[in-house]
């Protein structure tokens, strides 16, 4: 490994996070300064153009496109995930592409998002078996088909073209999606769960992300409207709040237990929320949990159940990690199945539970397929969500297809089934590792602790971090954890996602880091990242460092 | 054909109008009324329940969700694309399907949304050789391979997933899309132009509707901003208006010149919307026209760009139907080959252009494609636009990949030139042809008057009603064009929308009719339209019936 140039590093942090700040004062209207000096061949001279602007009171109502008149809450609203790290380790890619020798590492490595495929993950063979032959389905008809896919792809991919009218997968479909397709999802919901499941009230949409929009503009008349979320939370939910000009209404997960939900805190923000008059609406749970990783227990989900019950919310269920289970004693339950075994009903409580094709073994990210199942609504808001579908007519078919194979995978007998239980197993057994050695790996450093990743595809290791660190994050105007992520970056090529873009407790810092790089990429990164962190601790530290952390909480995990 | 029974129709008409209006008081909140009865095995009591509820102060102030405390711009905006008399003809399948003999047809025709697949048009093979391979890479490793497909299709697809970073086609991309192939777009739209294009101002979307939706989020601040629209217009763009909460400032297409665009009404509407306090952002142009067919001539696209550039407004350029074009006089020119060849340059103007995969000869609705081509945009503004569209981290892979295609299609020499030149040929003078039969048909037809199809895929034909028809509208609750269009289906199975759906010029009548139905049902149906509409003329004759029709206009196309 390439030596670490401190200082140089330090230096590209300060100019990386004032290139990154938004500019004092908008650039000058463009508008505003006519082209004079620019050739105009057939149109009327721009002085002319000018005068014309410049005599028009109106035109002066209209002011250019600037950060000023653009919609404030797309100005507000942040998106870590994607945000300033992620441009910046871009960038890096760029120059390390024209000049490899540049930088002090060889390669990136993206542990800033939950995209598998993008890390080396191989596709699931039958799924992408059946999605190449629905694109093509004159394949079908030839013999020389058989020798290139499986028996029973073909045989699925005849199964789906037969659900879908004219068998046009080039066409619009309902905009629900292909009714065949959501009664296929139904039944794989119903023998998840073992409670009934209807594809009339499965809404199949481009990723889950679409559908939480879709519930957020539903719910949220104005700023007064709040929505209760997790903190730690994944950004789209406050993103998503943001742009529909809802309050963001927190409710902190309890680090020190695993991240775990108590509704006694739910109880507590609501009520605060409402002195303050906001109405809330809608309680978001994400389970297994983004970026924190939990699992929930069976008797905490009945008591969210109860609660949103009781204080007649709407419960909006992200459940996209419902695969992604790492360890022995926890398992994945939908709330849906909880709420039934309860004993409520479809007329008891509303509950939206979101699914994802871009998760799980799976991992399809670029397929944009997903769902939601909408339970509990009465007729007219079902045709209001049906409406506010219709808009952009229908969600990719090819997604709409691989979402009704991740819910009605290869079964006992089909041809596939063996090679396909080889390739998820091997995916999630893969996975459970790599979770337990960056674990470990965090765990064993000094002024790092870190829970267990019980599910999901994420770890969100705090950092306890020398005054002296917090002091330099302040002086380079950053957030201590979004410092310590950009110096990471710089000195490692690793990308991780600080823990102030998903929030956590005041006076806490934390940094989201997925389990996907390939295993043989782990001890690699574990071996980078030990020895930046080293060096930045020896940097930073202060009188603090010959004792206990600055900040002490339970080790766990 | 089948003997209309009027009668019976005419009563289906009210019964099914009454049941589509929104019932005059919301249905009773569920959350008020307490499942008593309810089993409820594991929870509290239900009684216990309640009494929790009705002791909290604050469940008080969070309604159920209803129809009056969901987002009231969700509840106000229409799509009548998709909207009562689509859901109606879905309804008459299934009685068609259950029952074949209960209707006085044998199928239905869906003639109201520009859907070409779901009417029997084939996908194109090369484009759909592609994506195949490109969902299942392991394809191109085999010898096999070369019997099922082209070379070309082999050989591009190893070019795009070569420009896929990992070959990766189930990863998530940049948040514009692969950057190879926006490159890909970029160049096809330089070839299509004769002016640079920049892969770096493509944002490549899940069909259009998601760009014009972003461009929506990013304008509107408040009711205050107007977008100026045509009339008749899309309704994609009324629906994301409102659900953005702007104001949709009408400007009026002239029917009398074949649907012209006069800058002089764009003037007169800027000049009335800024005297009621309306910002207005941004002109959005559809061109061809949607639903109205027509196709703007250069002069007049040149003084839409002048009139844009001196009212400091956005230039929204729906561009989708740009390979739709029939008439020999008639060319497709984009607004930014306008503005450049105007000498505007990337400072002058900021200009959208929409591309789908939905239209032209591709017809690919169910892929969800598309882009938008954003200039004249400041840095900082851009990042805004590019913030957004990371919310949804990225447009579905196959969908991006098509859009490269449609951009750079075979060319000379290539293996599929010649069969690929045979299946786009065929299927766009296939498309001239029914756009002059049914217009044809249309205009011979007493009490209706059409213009021309020049370009997209539709036609707009006027229906002068009878006042007695129009009373008979009235008297059911329903807009004289949606009675009319909601009796066609009931007699005939043929789904047009009716022009109230995109906004006409008041006290005229219109329908929106797809050019879509395949060439052998064309006949069929025409005589089943005139048969109608012959009867209903009859049957709601008046006394100007031995007259000219009720309202005039001169006649054209």
């Amino acid at each position: 490994m390439r030596r670490f140039v401190t200082d140089r590093a330090r230096r590209a942090v300060s100019a990386s996070l004032r290139g990154a700040t938004r500019p004092a004062a908008p650039s000058p209207a463009p508008a505003a300064a006519p082209a004079l000096s620019r050739p105009s061949p057939s149109a009327p001279s721009a002085m002319a153009a000018y005068m014309a602007r410049a005599m028009s009171t109106s035109a002066a109502g209209t002011p250019p496109v600037s950060l000023d008149t653009i919609n404030p809450k797309v100005l507000e609203f942040k998106y870590a995930v994607r945000g300033e790290i992620v441009t910046h380790a871009q960038k890096l890619e760029q120059e390390l592409h024209k000049n490899p020798e540049s930088l002090p590492f060889d390669e990136m490595l993206y542990c800033n998002i939950g995209n598998p495929h993008s890390l080396g993950q191989q596709p699931v063979t039958f799924f992408r078996e059946v999605l190449s032959l629905c694109d093509h389905p004159a394949l079908l008809d030839k013999s020389e088909t058989h020798a290139l896919y499986s028996s029973d792809a073909i045989e699925r991919a005849w199964q789906i073209l037969e659900k879908i009218p004219g068998r046009a997968t080039g066409a619009y479909s309902h905009s629900q999606g292909v009714k065949g397709l959501r009664d296929e999802i139904a039944a794989g919901i119903a023998a998840r769960d073992g409670f009934h499941a209807s594809g009339d009230n499965i809404f199949l949409t481009d990723g889950a992300s679409p559908a939480v929009h879709m519930m957020m503009q539903l719910l949220i008349r104005s700023e007064k409207d709040g929505i209760l979320c997790p903190l730690p939370q994944y950004p789209l939910y406050s993103a998503s709040i943001a742009l529909h000009g809802g309050s963001f209404v927190p409710y902190f997960l309890d680090e020190e237990t695993g991240w775990g939900l108590e509704v006694d805190e739910l109880k507590k923000q609501v009520d605060e929320a409402r002195s303050k008059g906001i109405t809330v609406r809608a309680l978001v749970v994400i389970n297994p949990g983004n970026p924190t990783g939990q699992v929930l227990a069976e008797e905490n989900q009945k008591k969210i159940v109860e609660f949103c019950k009781n204080e007649g919310l709407v419960l909006l269920a992200d459940e996209v990690y419902q695969e992604n289970i790492y360890v022995e004693d926890k398992q994945f339950h939908s709330f849906k199945k909880i709420a039934r075994s309860m004993g409520y009903t479809d007329d008891d409580l509303p509950l939206v539970s979101f699914q994802s094709v871009s998760k799980g073994y799976y991992g399809e990210c670029g397929k944009r397929g997903g769902y939601m199942e909408v339970t509990g609504f009465n007729a007219d808001v079902r045709e209001q969500i049906y409406k506010v579908a219709s808009v952009n007519l229908c969600s990719n078919i090819s997604g709409q297809i691989l979402s009704s194979l991740i819910m009605s995978p290869p079964k006992v007998g089909d041809e596939s089934y063996e090679s396909f239980m080889v390739e998820r197993d091997g995916i999630l057994s893969s996975l459970a590792r790599r979770a337990k050695a960056l674990e470990e790996a965090f765990n064993s450093l000094e002024g790092i602790t870190c829970n267990k990743a019980e599910g999901a595809m994420y770890l969100f290791p705090r950092l306890h971090l020398p005054q002296k660190a917090i002091g330099a994050a302040q002086a380079a105007g950053a957030a201590p954890d979004a410092y310590y992520a950009l110096r990471l970056l710089q000195a490692t090529g690793i990308v991780v996602v600080p823990g102030s873009g998903f929030g956590q407790a005041p006076g806490t810092y934390h940094f989201r880091c997925t389990i996907l790089p390939q295993e043989d990429k782990i001890p690699a990164i574990i071996s980078r990242f030990k020895e930046f962190h080293e060096k930045f601790m020896e940097e930073y530290c202060d009188v603090s460092c010959d004792e206990a952390p600055t900040s002490t909480t339970t080790e766990s995990g």
